[in-house]
């Protein structure tokens, strides 16, 4: 009997990250979300993946320098962003295109981190009419990507909120984007290929590809007072809530505790907590409610519904959302990549034929025209 | 326990091809390998796959009328190939750059599959130094491959060979490239993302990205009477065999009879059969040697021998084995995304969690530098 999703299969080891779906927790490199997120930088949790450890004040320091000199983009990325923004293209879509252009300068793992802000904000800035700022030498990767996408440095709290984020996401065990970066790589293949095949997967709405409705119900509901009317419309029309559930966790996502608590403290510098305050509403709500409705299923807030909030409270647009949850979890896709090549085997399952056995060649004037085939793949015209 | 190669593990039904290693058999929608590949022309064998059955003339009339329509590359791709053969980029990594800029004006199967051969075609020709050679509408996939590569039509006989080529590689069970294009397709992303991350995962040397090294030693030993005494150097010397022995396959691999058919007939045809003659004489002392030096082992003639001696018999360099290998599988890549679709789950399997737990955060000022640790995936500095 096929696994089509190859769940509960165990189809590697690692020390990368561990998540405990029943417990609800996620350790990364040895720390509890929690615990690394909200202190580390970018650069240190990327380093933390990298090396196994934190790293020393020197070896950051190198770090930084080393990853600060690649940032700039080579001009034949920059013609296929302009390409892109014409035709208004998917960001996703740019950044994979883009990304792929790294081979031609590097496949170093360091040069395409620290590339995937630089094409992001270019991109956005094409898209909306606007020239690419240059990366800045003196900010930190967190920082710099703030400060590309509208040339204003930005604030403390809101580099904290962008760091706090990007190392919840960072690693997530064997997540079909994670997943595909080693099957490319367990072929002998490069880490550009492993990058570029996983940000095709982290594109997809069943992965990362879907962030934005979470936000859009929230706005769509307004104001707390009507959060049980709107959602109860939305169950009794058999709608699927945004925002809860996941496939992994059976309790509350740890991730989403780690962005609620940043979403707070950024919203409450802000000076205006009115969104943080709905969300927080339409979310004990929808709890009461889902148990309601599909009682058992365990259906538990997730990544999503706060990464939308906080990342809005950020000043990023929604088609930013994706793209920025890659500029993360690229970090865990090349550690993967690393990890596989260091005890590789080639990542070749089985399929089961259920297809028909013994034809025989027909020539082309012998044959009738086939009537659409249950068995087509595609429509027959 | 990981199974890190998913061995044995079925993820997968299907109805395109079945792979069974123990008969040597290969299957591809109903039809025995060799029934099908001498017969079929590419764009035949493509229809099958995407809609269960062999197109009736009108079908595969109106399917070459929209295949020829789409060959044209956009001007983007052009400028990237450009700066690729600037760079001596490697062909695949240019055909996986290329390939991805085809969401810029299509999303659609049948551009995808077209304009493989007028990217590779293009590169190879700007990689030495010429103008790439714009597709002709009045001749088939396989012709048209060829004439753009020189500018010369082929002659009939060597159509026939790359058509058989085309048709015998064209899917393989769930092979590494194939199952990252089903990995990416099952979180719901698009068809360039598929292919393109395919792509990568069969650039690597374990897959498909080293077809040369079989006719390299072919090439080393010169002549038939030579055979016995290099190829016993290299068994002395625990060098491994090129071109013998796959990870399925326990008995001869099937689309290697097939391929040394079309490669006999080719090489009678052009009146030369020196180098035919001498590469079945280096393969049947091959076998006889391993079979004394690694007795029980049964490693046998796999794909790429013959793949090696048919694709250079039909005027191809080296470097454009592995993509002409994906000019082929690109058909199979498309035609299980289409499968992975119909049936879909997402496909995320479970690793196994072995690095330390319970961490706690040491600001950086406190840390002192990490020795270099045996867990480090790439070198500490």
């Amino acid at each position: 009997m096929a696994n089509t999703g190859l769940e509960g299969i165990v189809a590697a080891t690692t020390r990368l990250s561990h998540v405990d779906g029943e417990r609800g927790e996620l350790i990364i490199a040895g720390f509890q979300v929690d615990e690394l997120a909200q202190h580390a930088t970018f650069e240190e949790t990327t380093w933390l993946l990298w090396h196994g450890d934190l790293p020393s004040a020197r070896q950051l320091d190198a770090f930084q320098r080393e990853l600060t000199a690649e940032r700039a983009l080579p001009p034949v990325a920059v013609t296929l962003l302009r390409d892109c923004a014409q035709r208004r293209t998917d960001p996703m879509d740019a950044l994979r295109m883009a990304a792929g252009t790294i081979s031609l300068a590097s496949d170093d793992a360091r040069a395409i981190v620290v590339r995937f802000p630089t094409i992001v904000a270019a991109y956005w800035r094409l898209r909306n009419g606007a020239d690419p700022i240059a990366p800045r030498q003196d900010l930190g990767h967190a920082a710099n990507y703030l400060y590309m996408l509208t040339g204003d440095e930005p604030d403390p709290e809101r580099v904290r909120g962008l760091e706090t984020y990007l190392n919840t996401v960072i690693d997530h065990g064997l997540n079909a984007s994670t997943f595909t970066a080693r099957v490319i790589t367990s072929t002998g293949s490069d880490l550009v290929s492993a990058v570029v095949g996983a940000l095709g997967a982290l594109k997809g709405p069943l992965h990362g590809g879907a962030p934005g409705p979470a936000l859009d119900m929230v706005f769509e509901i307004g104001e707390a007072s009507r959060a049980e009317e709107v959602l109860r419309k939305k169950f009794e029309a058999g709608e699927k809530l945004m925002g809860f559930g996941h496939r992994v966790y059976k309790v509350r996502d740890p991730r989403a505790d780690v962005l609620a608590k940043a979403a707070e403290r950024m919203y409450t510098r802000s000076g205006d907590m009115s969104l943080y305050t709905l969300a927080r509403s339409v979310e004990s709500t929808a709890l009461r409610l889902l148990e309601e409705y599909k009682p058992g299923r365990r259906l538990q807030t997730n990544v999503e519904f706060y990464t939308a909030l906080l990342l809005h409270g950020l000043g990023l647009d929604v088609p930013l959302f994706t793209p920025t949850f890659a500029i993360s979890r690229v970090s865990g896709w090349i550690a993967h990549a690393f990890e596989q090549r260091a005890a590789n085997r080639i990542i070749r399952p089985q399929s089961e034929y259920v297809g028909p056995r013994d034809r025989k060649w027909i020539p082309v004037a012998k044959r009738t025209d086939a009537a659409p085939k249950s068995e087509s793949l595609i429509p027959n015209p």
